[in-house]
């Protein structure tokens, strides 16, 4: 077997896909705003574009009942999967465009790049286009994935609706995109994910690639603080139960709880709402949410259980009542220690500085690591923005992430069954 | 001169009086929730209730070209300014039937008692009834007892709209009440004003009267505090800067503010709005209102520059900045020594519990207090609460509150030129 470890991708060629396929939802009067909602007529347009692209270098192209396109490259041995190089087209309503885009046309620069030097890799290589992972213009996000890898039912996905009453089905049916193969129906060998950090760590430490090692879990909780509406001139401070105050120590608790495991717990309170809300009556309500994250199922446990400790202590000191309600949980996902050392040797091959990381986000990822070895690759965005018009990049950092996708699915193929 | 000291009110005739004027806006389907606009066509009623009552037992009655009522019973010194016994019958939309009410019918029946016992003042007595006191139809709150005392003057008042744009200039003049009198032309020997303490420190203390020393100052600010917006789940900790997290610090510091000396220090954080407001988000903005109030200026002061001393600590240890905007003063009252010895000395001799307390709420007397010697009486009210259909008192608090004005106007009526 031939070294092709002196592989580089075509930076300038990558970066030219990337400005070039911006034109499909672009938001005029912005440098790089995106808008590209599924199946809307610019995500049709970069579809196109996608399947075009891909057929010029001899790849074939199905398309599943989702939506999810699979443009396939064919490997040497037969009767191996094929490994995936995977993310999505689609952008939040304000978006940029590198979140999940740069995992795509990574993946086609990747096989162009084969394609060039003439190289046929051992398992067929298999750029996939997710439906849908925004969740922006139909819930949940990741949905795609999500049917491809048994966490949703077809028939529940193609039945949601977008703001205007539209099922997916019917979006897929008038796009042309609801295709013939069934999610799922096919293994994958592995699959690969390019994605911006949507966070500051790599920029603020100066790293150029990040080592995803899993997705941190996430709970979600709503929290009903009641306490009594009292009149601000009449009631002494002793004779209170503000709310607002009892919320207020709760708030500071979840920070503490955040800064438990520093570099693997977060807590964040994103709503919180004062009821009455008059100026000179303490508040009798605050209605607030807790966001914990850690990448281990023990790390959220602790963090909940620290929570519930607090809340009673906050209970005790201020006379209020506080009710934790849970109303989401996303478990932590592991990726697959074959997958992260291919991504970890390719990047210290290529000299890049590296760090291991958890993602904070959510991608398909997540949802393939339940069907297929998976895993991701970061690169930094400025400063950690993303979901934003604001959202960039610099050429550079494109090509060293998709120089490690090459190199790492490269190994992958050469050591893997 | 006579002692009246053994004189009683009629509780029983009181209680009727508050009863039977209650049909005058009660709120239906509610015991006893009343909506008694100003001017509205419930005040108007009562209005004329008031001054029918007060002809028949030989009142002269004025009306002011702020529509308030002054019913004047004579004294028996020529020369000597009216003691007057003050308060309002409007009430706020869903109020209740003895915030204000009480203190003008309370003088209705001290004049009712001192006709009745055939006994002739030194100094006139006058029940006035102050227009628009709760400022609930056209703010400002107290502004015919603010005219009166210069305040406001008489133009800024009458020009003032209530949400359909009707100025209070036309609201009298189709009410009828457009009168002809000067408000403050004639100088008042005093004010009494008998009122439910709007609060629950007597009721928690289980003591019958209070005797109102004055009228706590009031801060009020705006808050701004900044940070940045973050994701929830790709930002550590320590590179936040958690609007929500500073502004939770600051809430706590406003609380122990309050509390600071103890029985007379208040503070309330009445609004606290997060902005984006997303569930997994750390919000980069809150806005927030302080109030705080203490009887004496320097305690104000105090209180002001402990808020700013921890504002900076907050600042420092969140990284967030914070602007503290003041938007209203209303600087502290005492009322006049003679009157609240009168006060206390009445219940004392009438073998009532009492205690010396400021009041927490504006009223028309924080006004007459700049013009004429003024005291207040309180009583208890049902858990502490008005502006509210739940609001109550007994017929023997009421009864004990109105022998308590009785007196009080006796002896400062003996006592004083």
């Amino acid at each position: 077997m031939t070294d092709h470890t002196a592989l580089r991708i075509a930076g300038d060629r990558l970066w030219s896909t990337l400005t070039e396929t911006a034109q499909f939802g672009a938001i005029p009067g912005t440098p790089r705003g995106m808008c590209r909602l599924t199946l809307s007529e610019a995500d049709v347009a970069v579809r196109r574009w996608l399947i075009d692209a891909a057929t010029a270098i001899g790849m074939t192209v199905t398309i599943d009942k989702l939506g999810t396109i699979h443009a396939r490259r064919p490997g040497s041995e037969p009767g191996l999967a094929p490994i995936a190089i995977g993310s999505h087209l689609d952008t939040q309503p304000t978006g940029g465009r590198f979140d999940g885009i740069l995992g795509v046309l990574a993946g086609l620069e990747v096989v162009r790049t084969l394609h060039d030097a003439g190289i046929t890799t051992r398992h067929p290589i298999e750029v996939i286009n997710w439906t849908n992972e925004e969740g922006a213009r139909f819930a949940p996000a990741m949905v795609a994935s999500g049917v491809f890898a048994g966490e949703f039912t077809l028939d529940y996905a193609l039945a949601q609706t977008d703001r205007d009453g539209i099922t997916l089905a019917a979006a897929l049916d008038q796009a042309g995109f609801a295709g013939a193969a069934e999610p799922g129906a096919h293994a994958l060998a592995a699959h690969f994910e390019l994605h911006i950090e949507q966070g500051p760590v790599l920029e603020a430490e100066g790293i150029e690639i990040g080592v995803v090692n899993g997705v941190q879990g996430i709970r979600w909780y709503d929290v009903v603080v009641k306490g009594q509406t009292c009149h601000a001139g009449t009631t002494p401070m002793a004779l209170r139960r503000d709310a607002l105050q009892a919320a207020a120590r709760l708030a500071v608790a979840v920070d503490h709880i955040g800064r438990s495991d520093p570099g693997r717990s977060l807590s964040t309170i994103g709503l919180f709402q004062a009821y009455p809300g008059s100026r000179n009556t303490a508040p009798g309500e605050v209605r607030l949410t807790v966001d914990l994250r850690h990448p281990e199922v023990a790390g959220l446990d602790l963090m909940e259980v620290t929570l519930r400790d607090r809340m009673a202590e906050v209970e005790r000191e201020t006379g209020c009542t506080i009710a934790l309600n849970p109303v989401w949980y996303s478990p932590p996902v592991r990726f697959d220690p074959g997958v992260i050392d291919a991504i970890a040797g390719a990047t210290q091959r290529l000299g890049y500085t590296h760090r291991t990381m958890p993602s904070g986000a959510g991608h398909d990822s997540v949802y393939t690591a339940r069907v297929a070895p998976t895993g991701m690759i970061f690169i930094p965005c400025e400063n950690g923005i993303s979901h934003n018009i604001a959202e960039n990049v610099t050429p550079a950092q494109a090509t060293q992430g998709a120089n490690v996708l090459l190199q790492a699915v490269l190994d992958y193929d050469r050591r893997t069954a």
